[in-house]
């Protein structure tokens, strides 16, 4: 699928695989990198698959942005990459299919804003978590924005100022990835959760997820304005009517897509 | 109290305790039911009770909305049905008594919409929670929503996406109930935390509540502005009169009511 | 530092030490102490340090407001109190050093606000953490704005509604506190803390801390649109330029201030 450089593309069953492949340079994210990642996730969206798998090839899942590709650049070069990096993390959060990462080695910067920002992530027991720009000399504004929202303040506030990695059970414990498992068991974990996430009518997971994220960041009473109208819309479907006749007439139910 | 078909309602000291009765169909919310609930709802907060538990009786506490009451409906009738739901929830968060729920077996879709909305949860052992339109054709758009405002954003994608039940101590670790007992010691925590809740001046608990979900949803300057001014206003009132006096005095406070 | 009657500031190194000491009214903040502790702290933030630990003297950390200052005011006195204890609040988190809350013994009503507030916290042991109002008359409003922010929902609405303590454990495990420690090593694992999230570039972090507040409560596509423009603009600041320099030719950076 596709003709990438920096990147694998496979699909299979009802699953896009996209892997990370500049294990040279630790996954990081040059520009390049990036604008293909974007095609990618938007080409799955496009499919019919169900789900989509991120992973990273090589000794860590990514390092974040590439320092080769932003040292040399100006403001306005640097705002195009941050744009366009900010671009392919809302598209993992729109585009239809249920987002996985599957987390080994260290996820930094940028590489931790994208296990934030997929839907679910399953993590390796040697895996890392770390916001180094507070270590140093620039600072993870970005990352730290999905971040934010998957731990709380104070962990929030640990990472992004000490700039140390936590390890996989503590991201775990503080709601940043779902489940750790033995390395060996990785793939599998990640499968099972996948299989259990993307079962039943594609159409109404989709419409799901994205009111999911819709929601999320409004006042109670506008989220509940916005979730009443979709689930009484989803109510007319022909999902949610096969879903209701099956469930009353004790029988299995046959998705309509 | 009152005249119902589908709940129980008793008033006892300053507890009234209302208990889904319809064990046959799983305590489901049909719009009678839902009608029921609000309808007590509404009463026992006019009421001078200062604490609400909200029970189910039979195998689980609740399985949400009742599938032989939706599918029929067109749109406008699933609308109707999914406000008025709301409307219950909103006046969970609304009366000025301190809500609990004691809940046992499952609690699904909008009864785990019910246990996520209650002021305070408390969970047997063995009780399961889930948002089960995860898994079929019709999505828990409205349940997630106070779901995903007491537990962490992956945790919630996890619930809503795979439909799958987490069992009570997960809950527990994610925030969506305050504790966990075994099973035969659940009515004695429900009391003896709805009794440390319920301590102290009725009128000063009841402006409590009422702030606290107003200014949770606000940015927190926003949330400042309006907490200031609240507590200003309470600082003059009887209750707080008397509790500072009483702490000068060092004797216990008498509640001016 | 200052001339204080009801605080102590010291600076050593990068770290300003501003220590509540009114041991025998536990450190609760009359309006006087609270203009204290907001000058001393905007003193502090005029300094070329890059810490601030706030501590308490005597048995607790803080109890809160003092009612011996509260119980004879009117409306207008009450709101001015609260203004200046908020105008504290807010200030701690505008300062650019990062501020840790060094707790031991009881941290109640503003100043478990205190803890909240704070960019991170190490507790003792033995500490405990309580909104008492939910007790008594005087519901505690203003601190539940932040105690809300780093605690889930549930959570809030147990500490605020008993007014009962939570042990430091607790705290920890709901994200009040970032790390608990035997009693004995609170001082060492302050420090420990504080310098690992005092590293780098001061310019770098006081844009960070800035920025992460900014961010916390905005949608995250607004979040998204702050973040971009100033890490983009960061990019281009002498600390980035020399953090992304010594990263590629792999030697240690010198922080230009």
């Amino acid at each position: 699928m596709g003709d990438y450089r920096h990147i694998l593309v496979k699909q299979a069953d009802d699953t896009v695989r996209i892997t990370m492949n500049r294990p040279e340079r630790r996954n990081s994210l040059s520009e390049e990198h990036l604008a293909e990642l974007l095609a990618a996730f938007r080409a799955a969206g496009d499919t019919n698959a169900t789900g989509i798998v991120l992973a990273g090839e090589g000794p860590v899942f990514s390092a974040g942005h590439d320092f080769a590709d932003v040292a040399a650049r100006d403001l306005l070069g640097v705002r195009r990459l941050l744009e366009l990096c900010t671009e392919l993390m809302r598209t993992v959060e729109s585009v239809p299919q249920v987002v996985i990462a599957r987390v080994h080695g260290l996820a930094t910067a940028a590489g931790c804003q994208l296990v934030a920002s997929c839907d679910l992530a399953v993590a390796a027991e040697s895996a890392g978590f770390a916001l180094p720009g507070g270590r140093g000399g620039w600072f993870c504004h970005t990352p730290a924005v999905p971040v934010a929202r998957a731990i709380g303040r104070k962990r929030l506030m640990e990472m992004a100022l000490t700039g140390d990695p936590v390890d996989a059970r503590t991201a775990e414990q503080w709601g940043l990835v779902n489940r750790v498992v033995p390395d060996g068991e990785l793939d599998r974990a990640v499968d099972e959760l996948l299989a259990r996430a993307t079962r039943g009518s594609r159409a109404s997971k989709a419409l799901g997820k994205r009111t999911l994220y819709a929601q999320l960041d409004r006042p109670e009473a506008d989220a509940y304005t916005l979730a009443v109208e979709v689930m009484a819309a989803a109510s007319q479907l022909p999902a949610a009517r096969e879903g209701m006749a099956a469930f009353l007439e004790k029988r299995h139910p046959v998705w309509p897509e």
